[in-house]
């Protein structure tokens, strides 16, 4: 079974570390400081398969796939951290949203109409194949899909076909039926995922709850 | 039964336009010239219901409500040539998206993350009640949402709760569900809804057809 580094101590990141324990993979959570309290208790808490480190030490614990969960606005430094040497060969699943909430709410895009975090991630770090997905959700709907009843979707898009493929094996694993995994194809495409972002948190204030996602319904 | 204007000959004009008429609704498609030759074919092929006539004309014969149908970049000089006093104390609905094409595909958004295309409309006439709507599928399924098997949404955002409830009763008309218009709220929310052309755009290059949208799923 393969390991996976996670960085990112938050919600999100938790969430993500603990269901890959929960599916058997050795993981390490990663953060700007070894001693980060939450990725420590992470580690005590899910025993064995559970580690904890720098951003450098998930980068290096991980063989294929290196999450990014760290606050979009942080990623770029927060992966240089990782470094790329580290992240080098390794796919970078990207679940992160450039949200800037220093003019309060709603909160903008730092990147946008004409890039995507996704994009910039990619671009300074080209010996990685970056794959966007799952940054357009709730995180409890992100690994346990069967939350929501019926169908719905979630998109995957990245300059690698073959990573792609990796990331919508494992979100499989995560309870995603594959009809429902929708491939957007190259990188570029994550400006269309992150743009869903002030719609989702337009839609979170009316709808009174983060328990909704987006379906793509066709005529038959 | 009242009437209505409809600013812009395009398919998205004819579309609403015919099916307006079809609904009994008087309708009168404005255009630059008065001589359009497409706003006098519509007004030639649909009888007594029909007019045209430039867009002043279009916005002088509303008595209550005025589509926006031209292309996004030139809405607002449309609007201008329509004439404020003309649309005083009027709805008018915005189904553009502000696509800039200049430079290629994929289009750009010319307002984005911090203004609309709605808020800009919204701004320069304060004395009409802008009300964002439909922008966000192809124009068959906006008309004959029946088109599409089982529920899917419309969004509706505007500053005036009155106009929203207007608009909402209109798209009833069309064949909406109550239950699938979706209230966002003020104005600001075009934001998010004119965000959504991109994977709007991807989805169409992706699944290879436009007739698909977008449905909100929740947890019962």
């Amino acid at each position: 079974m393969s390991k996976i580094g996670v960085l990112g101590t938050g919600m999100v990141g938790q969430a993500i570390a603990s269901r890959l324990v929960g599916k058997g993979y050795e993981v390490c959570m990663g953060s700007r400081s070894a001693e980060n309290e939450k990725a420590v208790a992470f580690a005590e808490k899910y025993g064995d398969l559970a580690n904890n480190g720098t951003f450098a030490d998930a980068a290096l614990f991980a063989d294929e796939i290196v999450f990014n969960c760290t606050n979009g606005h942080a990623s770029i430094t927060a992966l240089e951290l990782a470094g790329a040497e580290n992240l080098k060969g390794k796919v970078i699943i990207d679940v992160a949203n450039p949200l800037d909430f220093t003019n309060g709410m709603p909160p903008k895009l730092l990147f946008c109409n004409d890039s995507s975090l996704g994009e910039q991630i990619q671009n300074h770090f080209p010996d990685s194949m970056v794959v966007k997905s799952l940054n357009t959700m709730n995180c409890e709907i992100m690994l346990h899909p069967e939350g929501i009843p019926g169908d719905h979707n979630v998109f995957v898009c990245g300059n690698d076909s073959g990573a792609r493929t990796k990331v919508s094996e494992l979100l499989q694993e995560f309870g995603w039926k594959a009809d429902n995994i929708i491939d957007l194809g190259d990188i570029t495409a994550a400006r269309g995922t992150e743009m869903l972002l002030p719609l989702w948190l337009r839609l979170f204030s009316k709808i009174g709850t983060v328990e909704f996602n987006f379906n793509i319904v066709r005529k038959p």
